[in-house]
């Protein structure tokens, strides 16, 4: 592994969020921390002291700066979601492969602007949604693809939620609903659904931030799924999948729970209850850096995938805004 | 228990569900088998034979005849929905106590008119959901009204499918729905949503009975409560409810997996997952049919619970088949 290709990360921004990606790029073999990039020169100090970045590191009081450096040839960029379009978009017009946090973008009219910056470029894309390169992800897929195991997929519920009181500052409907969009998706092997209708009141705060939503989405077949989210409820992060032969759970699939050295997956295969177990040496942050880093050092065309993945989840978050937004109408899904 | 007073019941109807009811009257220690009616005298004595019911029970050739029967105190009514207005009100006009399968009525103006006869000849009724009366539910139910344990309730989720294949001549909401509203209004202490709002294009057979279907409803403090309800799919009973301090699963609420002697459910409180194991020495149909024999033999009024249960319980069904009919608009639900 040691003479694998050196992806050299810059980091722009200095969120909570940052600190697992640092420590995930310091675990993968084919990564490493070039610059870290925030509002101020002692601010991306104070976080690369705080995160054992390499003392090589070069510290910038800007994000222009890291897209500058010829050292730098990805950016994770962990800036408030507002922001990513802008950066992202000059990351790659920089030539930067680009790793950006969820919700990528307020919009998929943005998303499209970062996505057609990377193609343009022909840098790699990929959001941070680091369950989906957990193995135990890979092996629930086969499940769910398994026309004896699961069967025909008749219908889905997710519900993601953590408490952090009356007063965040993203919506219900950002990181958590990405996550339970995301889960969704992969239970349809990433067929949209024909329509989405959000649930009714959905809980805000007084300055409007969504608090707890959830909606129904239908396919053209029949199959339902279901997910609400909420920054009230106590930590949940479920997904259950009801098939015509058999089921799955899984209660932990954002961020597997610490105590489990091989997260776990339930089936229900022929009314036996198997539990299935996956174990990874890295933690999920690190295999998804390593698989962007792969990617991009490749020196093949980019991956599409996960820019399709991307782009298939936020057109899905879009639909519920726009169902809230319109007294809970049923809107469309449209790729 | 040998000299506990005896229920002696008159089975209306020889159905497959009725079997379970016979066997469940033979192990209450308060009731007994007196006479079964069925639309041939023969029908009867078949099912007499093969339930084992007691030698002295009298078989009839209809279902007015064991109405007739002095020696009957209680009907259990097996006949189909359709029929179950008509020999409700009769057999309560006729002073038998009346206990009745699900679903219940068609409507609940035809159930009003069996709980106001009922009521005017002061006979004891009950629907025959059975898993209400095992123990695990009192359990459940004491979780889910704990501030400290669940918290405040956010969300509900229910699944209860059975897979029947392409033809079944009952809706799945009839009884599947049957049983989630019943188990969601477990969950908010039998407070009837404000309002709920069916999905769009339920799965339909080719004569237009409900294969797959499913709704959610909500309350006006924000609390949300979403169902799934097939046919098609493998067998479920599955409800989960989220609150702000813990949450709850169970997966058998329906019947209780026959392999286990002590029917589970779980909990997750402060981050630790507990498995309650809750035994009972008798099945729950006959705790049901025992509870029912002690209310209908106590000499006091009748009981009023179980009548608002089912009322609460059809009045939302009522309000999902109109969310259907009229294109899956909200439609507020009103007691």
């Amino acid at each position: 592994m040691a003479e694998q290709r050196q992806i050299r990360f810059g980091i722009l921004g200095c969120a909570t969020v940052a600190r697992k990606l640092a420590r995930a790029i310091s675990l993968a073999p084919n990564a490493t921390i070039s610059a870290v990039g925030s509002s101020t020169a002692e601010k991306a100090a104070a976080f690369a002291a705080e995160n054992d970045c390499p003392a090589t590191a070069k510290l910038y009081g800007s994000y222009d700066a890291v897209l500058d450096d010829p050292d730098v040839d990805a950016v994770y960029i962990a800036l408030p979601t507002s922001l990513h379009v802008r950066w992202a978009v000059l990351a790659a017009q920089k030539k930067k492969h680009v790793l950006v946090e969820k919700p990528v973008a307020l919009n998929a009219a943005e998303l499209d602007l970062i996505l057609a910056a990377c193609e343009s470029s022909g840098v790699q894309y990929m959001d941070a949604t680091s369950w989906m390169h957990h193995p135990r992800t890979a092996k629930m897929k086969e499940f769910l693809s398994d026309p004896l195991r699961l069967g025909q997929l008749k219908s889905v519920h997710c519900n993601v939620s953590f408490s952090v009181g009356e007063t965040p500052d993203v919506d219900a409907l950002g990181d958590n609903a990405w996550h339970s969009i995301g889960a969704v998706l992969l239970t349809t092997d990433y067929e949209l659904p024909e329509s989405v209708t959000a649930f009714r009141d959905p809980e805000v705060n007084e300055a409007g931030v969504i608090l707890s939503c959830g909606a129904s989405l239908k396919w053209k077949d029949g199959r339902v799924a279901t997910f609400y989210c909420s920054s009230l409820a106590d930590m949940a992060m479920d997904i259950f999948a009801y098939g015509t032969a058999g089921k799955l759970r899984v209660h932990d699939f954002v961020t597997p729970f610490p105590e489990q050295s091989a997260p776990s997956f339930y089936t229900f295969e022929s009314y036996r209850l198997i539990e299935h177990g996956v174990n990874s040496e890295l933690p999920q942050d690190a295999l998804m850096v390593m698989e962007f880093c792969n990617l991009a050092g490749s020196g093949s065309s980019p991956e599409k995938k996960w820019a399709v993945v991307s782009r298939k989840t936020q057109l899905v978050v879009d639909a519920i805004m726009a169902s809230i937004h319109k007294g809970f109408e049923t809107i469309e899904v449209v790729y």
